[in-house]
């Protein structure tokens, strides 16, 4: 059966023009996915016998897509994010046994399904937050048995939760300890390795390269991701994050689905990126959780014709929040997005992100019924009342998953 | 009746030198206040006919004190937000109605009965983020008839409510636009009307003065907390946020109680404040909302043997937040506290701005039961996992108010 959802105040639809189909006192009917949506009268007048729900004037939007985050992690890190406030260096963090390779060592140590029993409830605070799609990367194995563990185990969360998530594979976010004096050799494993095993067991869609000196250079970015490719995954790459590498332009060169951060991208790179139609994927909850005060230039991106995704980039070390619409405040704030801009990179953008839009972050025939029933009637509100939760319902694939705030067994 | 709360993880009492008294596997017993606390065995040995829940092994702190806010107000101003944003200035922005005095054109233009009605809900929010006493304070209605309705609407919610509101008088606000051109004239009002009647009715405990460039001088607003202090109440002061003015020093001159903001305090106001025990009442979150970047020097104000307080500021134009456990991060991540020092002074130091540790802030004997059982075990989680809301019960007065993270009736 499906649902007609009626008294919306304000309906927002993102087009991929980065405009806005805006409808007041609107109602969307769907059943898992959506089936139209209107102007109420004319809805309800061809409702059928749909069941009516009543969303009391609220502003509905799309579910919240969330292109970019860790959360397959084993251990939060906060004792690092002590040591950081206190004036520690990234060298003394990882001297006393922080950074990622800290948690490639909790990782290591827990089995699969322990794994999956860890990141379930972080999938449920995801949709509490609104947020119906995340991309959820590997990065924290370093070798192919567990690389590929982490997969599975998103895997398994997916089968096992309402959300959906993307999988990248992320074997290159770091060189592991036992290769520390021979990267070559750690690379070679993943790229004869790592990659066309994840690839033909099919626990990947994506392939991301952490491109940032002192982790690959964009020569090894390219070996990375001319591999991926070869194997069908579509690369990705965290790019320009703490200072310039090139790894915008090689996102362009590669046709990557996105590049990430982006906190000290080129001109050529914004100019490269945007004519090959990566979308830019923006993380400024990484910025301040580091205590950092470069943002990424998102007036330039945008007109320079560029797509922006907004995402929380949730992961224990750079930045340990899940929520969505606080990183739409900091991109307000500190990116200079108007509050339409934010909103559609936290939904269309985010779909962008990951070659998603036919089916999620936007609510057009036959996609998901994925949708937030927002506790306001202005989407000013999300990010202004910044911190503070305005979700009120989240339907996922047409199933109410969130009421009130509170998630639903 | 009686409840004890076994099973306490970890149960954290703030002294009022800064150190913790610390717990594990505790247990409290309390009615309306604290009756006691301690290692769990001798606890249940004492049970008697108490009501035993189990907290589930989580932590359980004081409830949260948020001694600065500007809950009562009439509208939200997100349209200011978006400009802000846009690269407006102030001037544009009050040009276009914004600021203070947009807040007050609202503020005059409903009921108190209205504006109850508009602050309870907001109410409720609070309570939802752990925090079970506020300071509020008036300050949109710029006259004596309306800066009255504002304190008395607070005192109805008050006695609606189960949250604690230590109400302010900020007739000195601003200067109103009827009093533009003669400034001196508001303040010979403030002085010999406004202060008399509101001290006269018991609607404030406190009286607040905005001491800064463009606002308030420091001679001025010596004369308000003078005429303040002479009709019984406690100074404080709004001082040094935009720019150096001397409101630190006025604040250890007047006996404030606390003064607030303080981003551009000299080391003369530190040193003086520290010795005078005026307690620094820190708003990171003005700071962001703003897109400023300059914040306190909270290691220097500690290093001179300060007392923080760490508050949201909530108000409609310059942080419209009511989650005072992300303030902690940002105190933590820009004013370089340590995540005890943050959650200090959010609980201990709050109180101490509002001269009410002897009642709330802590968990003694005979104080409030007003208690946060958190949804963790580790309060570095707390500003660790920055935007989400790990609150997971409240007790207020030792009724329960927030049970897994939702407002009970």
């Amino acid at each position: 059966m499906s649902i007609l959802l009626k008294n919306i105040g304000k309906l927002l639809n993102p087009r991929s023009d980065g405009t806005w189909d805006e409808i007041s006192q609107a109602a969307i009917s769907f059943d898992d996915k959506v089936l139209r949506y209107g102007p109420e009268a004319a809805m309800i007048s061809k409702a059928g016998d749909a069941e009516i729900i009543d969303a009391g004037g609220k502003l509905v939007t799309p579910g919240l897509v969330d292109s970019h985050t860790h959360v397959a992690f084993a251990e939060p890190r906060q004792a690092e994010f002590e040591m950081r406030n206190a004036g520690k260096s990234y060298q003394e963090i990882a001297a006393a046994g922080g950074g990622i390779r800290s948690s490639v060592r909790s990782l290591r140590a827990i089995s699969e399904d322990e794994l999956v029993e860890r990141i379930l409830p972080r999938l449920n605070t995801f949709l509490q937050y609104g947020v119906t799609t995340i991309e959820a990367k590997s990065g924290y194995g370093l070798s192919t048995e567990h690389e590929l563990k982490q997969l599975r185990a998103l895997k398994s969360c997916a089968e096992r939760h309402p959300i959906d998530i993307y999988r990248t594979l992320l074997a290159a976010h770091e060189v592991p300890d036992e290769y520390r004096d021979n990267r070559a050799k750690y690379l070679d494993i993943v790229i004869n390795e790592t990659i066309p095993a994840a690839a033909e067991a099919g626990l990947a869609t994506f392939c991301d390269v952490f491109c940032e000196e002192g982790v690959y250079s964009v020569d090894e970015s390219r070996r990375v991701l001319v591999a991926a490719k070869a194997h069908g995954l579509i690369p990705k790459i965290h790019a320009d994050q703490l200072s310039y590498s090139g790894g915008a332009e090689l996102a362009a060169e590669m046709s990557a689905a996105s590049a990430e951060h982006l906190d000290y991208i080129s001109d050529a790179g914004i100019r490269q990126m945007a004519d090959a139609g990566v979308v830019f994927c923006l993380l400024p909850g990484a910025v301040i959780f580091l205590g950092l005060d470069r943002y990424p230039a998102a007036r330039k991106i945008i007109a320079t014709g560029g797509q922006i995704a907004l995402s929380t980039d949730f992961n224990p070390g750079s930045s340990a929040t899940q929520n969505l619409p606080l990183m739409m405040t900091l991109g307000c704030v500190f990116c200079k997005l108007t509050i339409r801009e934010a909103l559609w990179a936290a939904t269309y953008g985010g779909a962008a992100a990951l070659k998603c839009t036919d089916w999620t972050g936007s609510l057009n025939l036959d996609q998901a019924a994925d949708l937030v029933i927002w506790n306001c009637d202005d989407e000013r509100l999300i990010p202004y009342y910044f911190g503070v939760n305005l979700v009120q319902d989240v339907y996922k694939s047409g199933r109410l998953v969130v009421k009130d705030g509170k998630l639903l067994a």
